[in-house]
């Protein structure tokens, strides 16, 4: 968000104080429309491609003592959110739970509610947590490749950082706010962004050079990838042309990766066109890999089973790619690690596997 | 490790091997003697202020065919990483253990074995496993404040990083080898590094710009820190004579991570010299804070009140300081986190209680 962009964000929640304000001048009870985000109002959006909201609607309304906390739980939220941009100034939801200790009866009752307002706020102005200065606990990716990133540090200077030549070899970590007013994409030489699930085959695509010698953008996912990662790709593959290719083990959880950064997670349905991106490719490790490279493997667990049943009903696993390889998977009962190409040795994955992968998925010529 | 210590690893492993061939050559069944690493064989060592094995010792011997393995694998194990060594290179034990499906019958059956042998090795050569050139799989931990470190990159050339102008908001990741042939320490403005436990409250401080204002070197401990991050803090300690001040949550895991930071884990026994810190200090947030900054509380789990009790006779906690704090706690049934701290608003921490809990320390003049 630039400056005037805030201005935005602060008109929006206002926006929603004033719906209450008239409320009371009109003698009515004050209330305010959301969509429901329970799983019966989930769909999957044919045109964009990712998760979206339906059109059920849920009321936090007066009427009730609850829903009436909920109300003036809100507009202190808002006066919080809008104070923090006045003053420049973030903070975590755990803060804003502690902060509520002064918010009289309005004070939160436990963690889970001040997530619960955070995602209202994010349904009813269509902004992001980020735009209202609110900050993940997690850490950010890493990331290495030939990219140069312009970004605004706390101090308000404009910092240039190559993601190769101005970093030690951990990388560069992802700041948790990513949006173009702290985050800007400058020179780069790269042909697509490689999206790897573990820290020990990151440092390893980096230890031998993957970034170098096939011209990728090496991202750590950290199993499943943190808002500013997936924002963070988002926008590579929006305003650079990216492509994403995605690398994980062999499982179902692994393949839930893939979804999220694809397609979105159910929980995050509302900002899906911020956060996926549907033209995300999965590189492997397949089911079919597992056959075609003979790979080490372990025995599906019962939970496993069950899961890749489910992505067999997933609207995100409908591609005829999908079903098969996941029936291949159970009909193997056999599930596999990305790092068990070092079966073939420590080079196998960089010197074989990878540009076998980018070939078959027409990334690289012969 | 510098090419000419390398040798020297290279040299301690031989050893072992030679052993085991003189042994046959002798016509006696090969063994190798190693510390037991059990907790009856663990002692708190009061003059290095840490835990160190004791004197019992246990014996892999090829009398049994399980022992017989085990000196397989080890001869195969001294290889790999001899292999390593000469080609740069350096693995995670995850791969190790793929790459130990072509040992023939030395292959590891589980992921436990090879952590196991990096063990067994460790405490016979007296290296670390990153002198094997052994990687672990977590990622390191970040830093900021006016630290130039000095790191030679994958590519052998020495680049200098400056922990605040050089990095973005996140802050320099430390490798995951940081000795000397890896990290040097450069320039240094700094008074003493502060040891944050949660990444919400480190990049609190970083926000409000506490390692400018006060001279201090912020570093993430992600929980309970990696063995990167405690030598990373262990050889600034020693080298540049920088006090540590660990803050935490305040139960009784909390304790623990400063207790590893001070004084080592029972894991970790055989190498506490190389990542322990004795002279480190606890900052908070003790119990007293709870009761002295009216801190907002959780109640004491049964899990928590157990592992207060035990912490009342683990020899870590023996000052009258811990005694006092710790049945303070008991007392008061009541545990904190270090965010509570936002009650009095965001600005409190860095304000108010860092300073004064300084000047308590002695690190700070009223």
């Amino acid at each position: 968000m630039t400056k005037k962009d805030y201005t935005q964000v602060v008109e929006k929640i206002d926006q929603i104080a004033e719906k209450v304000y008239h409320d009371f001048e009109q003698f009515m009870v004050p209330t305010i429309d959301l969509p429901k985000r329970t799983k019966s109002n989930i769909h999957f959006d044919e045109k964009l491609n990712v998760w979206k909201y339906g059109n059920k609607k849920t009321q936090r309304t007066a009427k009730s003592s609850k829903g009436a906390y909920m109300l003036l739980r809100t507009m202190y939220m808002t006066d919080f959110i809008k104070n923090m941009i006045h003053s420049e100034k973030s903070s975590t939801l755990r803060e804003m739970y502690y902060i509520s200790e002064g918010w009289d009866r309005a004070k939160l009752h436990s963690q889970n509610d001040s997530n619960l307002l955070a995602e209202d706020l994010e349904v009813i102005t269509a902004c992001m947590r980020e735009d209202f200065k609110l900050r993940p606990e997690e850490d950010g990716a890493r990331v290495m490749g030939d990219l140069v990133v312009e970004e605004v540090t706390r101090n308000k200077k404009k910092r240039r950082i190559h993601c190769q030549e101005d970093v030690g070899d951990a990388g560069y970590s992802i700041p948790y706010n990513v949006e173009p007013e702290k985050i800007s994409f400058k020179q780069m030489d790269v042909d697509f962004i490689l999206a790897i699930e573990t820290g020990g085959m990151f440092d390893r695509l980096v230890e031998n050079g993957f970034d170098q010698s096939h011209r990728a953008l090496l991202v750590h996912l950290k199993g499943q990838p943190a808002r500013s990662t997936r924002r963070f790709m988002k926008r590579l593959n929006e305003e650079k042309n990216l492509p994403i290719l995605v690398f994980t083990d062999c499982d179902p959880w692994s393949f839930r990766i893939f979804a999220s950064v694809a397609y979105g997670a159910i929980k995050t349905a509302h900002i899906s066109e911020y956060l996926a991106t549907p033209a995300t490719q999965y590189l492997g490790v397949t089911p079919s890999d597992i056959e075609n490279y003979d790979l080490p493997t372990d025995d599906l667990t019962d939970e496993d089973v069950k899961s890749l049943k489910s992505e067999l009903t997933d609207p995100r696993f409908q591609e005829s790619f999908w079903k098969q390889e996941i029936k291949l998977q159970l009909k193997m009962k056999k599930k596999s690690e990305q790092q068990a190409l070092a079966k073939y040795g420590l080079d196998y994955v960089t010197d074989t596997y990878l540009p076998e992968k980018l070939v078959e998925l027409g990334m690289l010529k012969k």
